[in-house]
């Protein structure tokens, strides 16, 4: 390998897992956090909208902490009973101030344990309505930028809020999902649709390889589709997570990506 | 004027006002927030356990920043329906991650508006349990120390709290309470009791520049009694609360006493 | 006057007065709910969703039994931050089952003082939402028909849900707003539309006199609007608001018009 | 056997079986609901105060009646993120008017399949607070009494409160715990003592069996001790409760003691 080729790869063949955590609540559980920091770079962790405690977030932040994962504001709706899955009209004077409300919280044990929070990533409903959703995607950047850390926001390369984060100036981390089928558009095909979630441990990995790599992946129709990303979401709350991780992983240590937080 | 006498009177002559603030919640209203803003120097800010959501926590730090009044957690038990004012058996634990959680949300504000929380405030049942509880003391210590910004703690003097928080190394600023009657072991009197309450305006200015000078109040019973501090709490939810504070401010600025925050 | 013609004009000559009632939390107060229940004769209590607690209930429930008053269930959208006027994309199902909690646990109050919840009606966003959404409509009716109690809704003279209720069997009751601007299609002229809320008495009670009378009233534009009401929704949460209620019942009590709750 | 053995002996073996139910929340489960609800004979159904929402209130109590269990409504202090078991100073008012609302919002489920709640247990540390504690007795037989339809209240037979249930008229109905060590004086060995829950089925079995008989068990320390129960609580929310429900089930048949609730 030469140089320039080495240099040329080796900037692509850097990717971060990112998954979410932290989902548990009071006496309630949700995730095998414990193994799954042992297998991402980025940590979203609940802030207590959607899920999330006190307690929770502390020993999710120094979790993470000791694993050497990387820190991220997980932001909902305010909807505990519905797990902020469910569409709430809000205003962007809400979303600013319930945005701010839950980074902040969040630093708080991330201070304690000497870090930071790096990036924000919305949760749930919060996060399909911003995708095309430009007043909503406006008032996360103002959290955002008024929050005044360097934060990142981390979202999937589609829709109309792209254009309104690079604007205001906010800088954006892509991801894809390995465990996702896609429209041939580059949208997620809707859970509610067969064959919508892959659970396959070897096609996750293949198709986690391939999203790591630059290579296209099969849409939905057979179509070829090229998913520009820099972090890959692992999901947590689906049974068998844990699997699909460490397969998707192996994957890429065999393709020769490194693993790797984008902040 | 001498270096000694002028540097012993002017330290005596400074006195901090503080007050409860951002106590409103959802389309609920609490306390004449604008009014005080203009009167005090430090606003003790509800973060949202027992009142205060993140627009009144966005509208109380804008506000507190435009008076040029210094920014305090309201801490409490998580109590919304009971505005904090029953006790609640939490561990030490779980006020730890409660203050953290609490100082944090009200940290993304103040970032915001270019400033920073200054200290913690205890609220209601928590504030009385923590006075005599080496439990909670600690845990707040705890938290207060592991946030790591230098913050103190405003609270009574009085109560095994205080050498709790001396040992531990926190900033401890007194307060005093201008419209309420002390035992003679400077407790106050419960609310409970007829007389606890002082609502004469005049009373409270009178009460309010001896405890600014250091000269004795009378207790309950008659006997004189000296509470040492650099702050006077002005009640921010009772009626006429905003007539006491003109009267108290009028009658420290005739006594030559300097109203300014401590922090 | 003949036999019949008195015998049907007596049927037109009784109205409802309906009003939000038990809307305090907590340490917070809403609405002047002890003079308006002198004067209306349905209280749409506040169930805990978007207002309302079970102090709040008891004492609310314990007023409108003493004053003579029929109880209704005021239901909501789980959203207490936002009071309710926030839409929210729940499901049939989650509607069904909010509504039952809400009515049962009214009913509870309205065991002790030895009457019943008597009809259901929707508040802010989710009365909106229903006027037109044939789902949420289904689901209100699943909910008051299998509670089986002989509930009645208490709903507006328009959109699609109407239909829903007739055909589901759910005895409807429709109300109309004295205070309110209506298009010539008979919905409301949005709040943030100048001139959509009437805040003279002297107005409201024309109006309020021709809606028990089956007059037309004025819709914007000018045209003429029939609305078909046996009852009148009189606004707690609104300044004036007693006032607003002593002219429309002086007007209702002069012009002949007997006020007594539908159920 | 005798007609007057008989009958007296008849009397004795019979026992119920309650379990706490419906403990989930939103997206979190908790508890083998359906397979206990095979088992037990009546359900103590959470009301959302430390657990439960509506859906889960609609399913258990779905569920219970399919399977022939009685329903109760397990009260709890207001605390969902502590699960309700942190000890909280309420007023009596206020542990009536929160009992009064948990036991409507279950009623609502109750009627809606044709059933009513027939009993209330009180959950966690209002449980533990509730045996000694005078005042929130009689405000739990205020709450019970007012609702007006003869419920009565589980419970165990220690403290004073039984005194007070009994001067109300409270109709009260005793449990035992197979699963749990017991003082000599009656009581229950903290759960924070080593051996103070017993976990071998066979154990648990014969214990409950020697309950259900009217036998002594062992206390701590090996003295005897009788304790009067017409139920036995089943734990949910350990590990094993199913196997030990089994056990103790078939432990009881064999023993010729029929399993029936007693509402």
């Amino acid at each position: 390998m030469t140089g320039v080729a080495a240099g040329t790869r080796s900037r692509e063949l850097v990717i971060d897992l990112n998954s979410d955590m932290g989902e548990a609540f009071g006496a309630y559980r949700m995730g095998p956090d414990a193994e799954l920091l042992q297998l991402v770079t980025s940590a979203n962790i609940a802030c207590g909208f959607h899920a999330g405690d006190p307690r929770t977030m502390e020993a999710t932040v120094a979790g993470a902490v000791a694993a050497g994962v990387a820190i991220g504001a997980h932001v909902s709706y305010p909807d505990l009973v519905g797990f902020g899955r469910r569409q709430m009209k809000i205003s962007a004077d809400e979303l600013v101030t319930d945005v701010l409300y839950q980074i902040g919280a969040l630093e708080a044990f991330a201070r304690r344990h000497g870090t930071s929070v790096r990036y924000v990533k919305a949760h749930g409903a919060l996060y399909n309505d911003l995708v095309d959703d430009e007043t909503l995607a406006g008032a996360l950047a103002e959290a955002v930028l008024t929050y005044g850390s360097g934060l990142s926001v981390l979202t999937m390369p589609a829709g109309t809020s792209l254009e309104v984060f690079e604007k205001a100036g906010v800088p954006v981390v892509l991801e894809a999902f390995a465990d996702r089928a896609y429209t041939p558009a580059g949208r997620l095909v809707s859970r509610k649709e067969p064959g919508s979630v892959i659970t396959d441990p070897a096609a996750v990995a293949e198709r986690g390889r391939r999203l790591a790599l630059g290579e296209p992946i099969e849409a939905r129709g057979g179509e070829e589709l090229r998913v520009q990303a820099r972090s890959i979401c692992v999901h947590s709350d689906t049974p068998g997570s844990v699997a699909l991780a460490v397969a998707l992983r192996e994957s890429l240590t065999a393709a020769g990506v490194q693993v790797k937080a984008f902040s």
